[in-house]
């Protein structure tokens, strides 16, 4: 079993890595007996893991309520959160409850905003079960629903109390999932640790084929880098910017393809292509790291082009409406090499354009 | 001009309460030329108000868009809620924006929210126009959304960065607001400074009267009041909980009448009544005191008994959904004197009944 933590002052949480944790009740603490929860699911996930849950906690002596929500991205908006919040009203919970999120990113992200607004904010556990919310969005409180103009614009940062990753959820996942999960672990050997990017290259078919070993030490780092990241700039105030490398284009696919055509790690992966062809019309990236980076997509099962539909000026406005805008400027992750990235303003928007058409189909 | 400071750390703020506010750009500090700012309001105000400050912004190089919103308590929910993003996504806004909330308790209680809430957190400034935002609710950082089955059920602590408080929106203020705000008014001096409560008794006329400087003085005491509670105690793990004197009963009738059928002011204050008789019943407020406060509010123009439409059972499914609810029980604030207060729980259910039918009309 792994352990690593997310350090915040009081409201540090620990990060738990092994399979078979949901089999025992000590994997969901600080629960404890008498308490009571609501297991936010999708009917995806339901059928697979909600009954041994339930039973595990029930048996710990934990009152447990579900709330089962259509599964997809295209639902991760104000309207079915608002579900969350009539489930939980109707029963009702007080302000002592605790949400357990059991899903991947959407599942994940809605209920951590319901948590933090649910009568102003309850307690809630991370119980990722996809390799990409285990690895990115589980970690660090970014919590959020999508607005029609744009990915994630509502939400909150809010903090779990425990984040609990099943390894064996992943014999589960759909392989088109588990490449998207692997867009964001590439992420973060490009933008932090080009050790990590070389082990990838060299382990990729053992992920690919779900070998334990291989998944939990990929877990284990990935979540130590997010961790650190998040300890460092809670709040996205500097460094912790870097973790959207590929985000500010892949939302404009996201955005403009509608919500759950194209999977967020594979927008990402077409995104982190152009943000490379960015870095190198701006001379900061050379065609060696950049064919390194298009082929460890490409054996992820990743899409290296953005799709067809797309021409470069369909990006831009969606692309305006980036959270890191400021004062009406991009603000862009790039690649410096392998293992390095920087935020950049300021870059013209011809090479934007320029970088997208590089990576048209 | 009076200038009372919320004291909390990196995050402190300043109430500024004067005449003629509106007309002075350096009112809305911490606004700077070049800054973009959304004012959010409503079909009321917009018409009384908004042309003015516009302009005064504008002057100063403030980029000014506006959003206009239906006036009322029954459209403080998520789906109006989401017009306030759409209109800020449409321009679009960036991080660095700022919200005004111009209005009274809904809209400033609403677009705290929204600034909460828009990617994951923007600045927002309060305007408060009524006299029950000016002395309670601009103030504090409680910010929320209704839900059908709740009030302010889906929210977030989440503080202004000043709060702007123009005496001379009293004037257009229709009575029955006025008297609403009164209720909060007369709360402070219930639960927290029993003086206060006799300046009342000695001015109330005045300030029926809209005297400056009784309002001034009054105002200045329930921001100084709630800015050292608040201070004390922002997220009400404990003595905040006082200020909600009357408001696990009044909520109840607000929900059970509909919202906006009952002014949040008027619940208050039948529920002001109701915690009184509780208190009596439990052997610890004089009928003496009940008397005074019951002259008082029905002097200010509310009401001292409940709707005639609820029976005493009617409001108990609403009082457990209260926020204030801890393992399933009730926590109730009774006032134990004119002047001080206290939170008790393990109240019986009968005894909440029989105080609720006290004050039945």
């Amino acid at each position: 079993m792994e352990r690593i933590t997310v350090t915040l002052g009081e409201r540090s949480y620990p990060i738990t890595i092994a399979a078979g944790l949901f089999n025992d009740p000590a994997s969901f603490l600080p629960l404890k007996g008498g308490d009571h929860v609501m297991v936010v699911t999708n009917e995806t996930l339901a059928p697979l893991y909600l009954h041994s849950i339930h039973t595990v906690l029930e048996r710990a002596g934990v009152i447990v309520d579900q709330v089962i929500l259509p599964d997809g991205e295209q639902y991760k908006s104000l309207a079915v959160l608002d579900q969350v919040f009539t489930a939980l009203l109707k029963k009702p919970h007080g302000r002592d409850t605790t949400l357990i999120a059991l899903g991947g990113g959407v599942i994940g992200d809605m209920t951590g905003f319901a948590a933090a607004s649910y009568q102003r904010g309850v307690r809630f556990i991370q119980v990722p079960t996809t390799l990409l919310s285990q690895v990115d969005s589980s970690v660090g409180g970014k919590t959020a629903v999508n607005h029609p103009l744009g990915k994630n614009m509502i939400g909150a940062f809010y903090q779990p109390a425990s984040v609990v990753i099943d390894l064996d959820c992943l014999k589960t996942l759909p392989p088109r999932e588990l490449s998207s999960g692997l867009a964001e672990v590439i992420k973060y050997g490009i933008i932090l640790d080009g050790a990590f990017f070389t082990w990838l290259e060299d382990h990729l078919d053992e992920l690919l084929a779900l070998d334990p070993d291989a998944l939990s030490y990929c877990l284990r780092r990935c979540c130590e880098l997010k961790a650190a990241v998040v300890a460092a700039d809670e709040f996205e105030n500097g460094q912790r910017a870097l973790l959207n490398l590929g985000h500010t284009y892949g939302h404009a696919i996201e955005t403009h393809m509608g919500y759950g055509n194209w999977l967020h790690g594979e927008a990402v992966s077409a995104g982190i292509m152009m943000a490379a062809h960015t870095a190198r019309r701006l001379g900061q990236l050379g065609m060696d790291d950049i064919r390194r980076v298009q082929v460890l997509l490409a054996r992820a099962g990743l899409p290296v082009t953005g799709p067809k539909e797309m021409a470069p000026a369909d990006y831009l406005p969606h692309m305006m409406r980036d959270k890191k805008v400021v004062s009406g400027q991009l603000r862009l992750v790039l690649p410096r090499s392998i293992g390095q990235a920087e935020v950049r303003t300021g870059v013209a928007n011809d090479i934007v354009l320029a970088s997208i058409a590089d990576c048209q189909a």
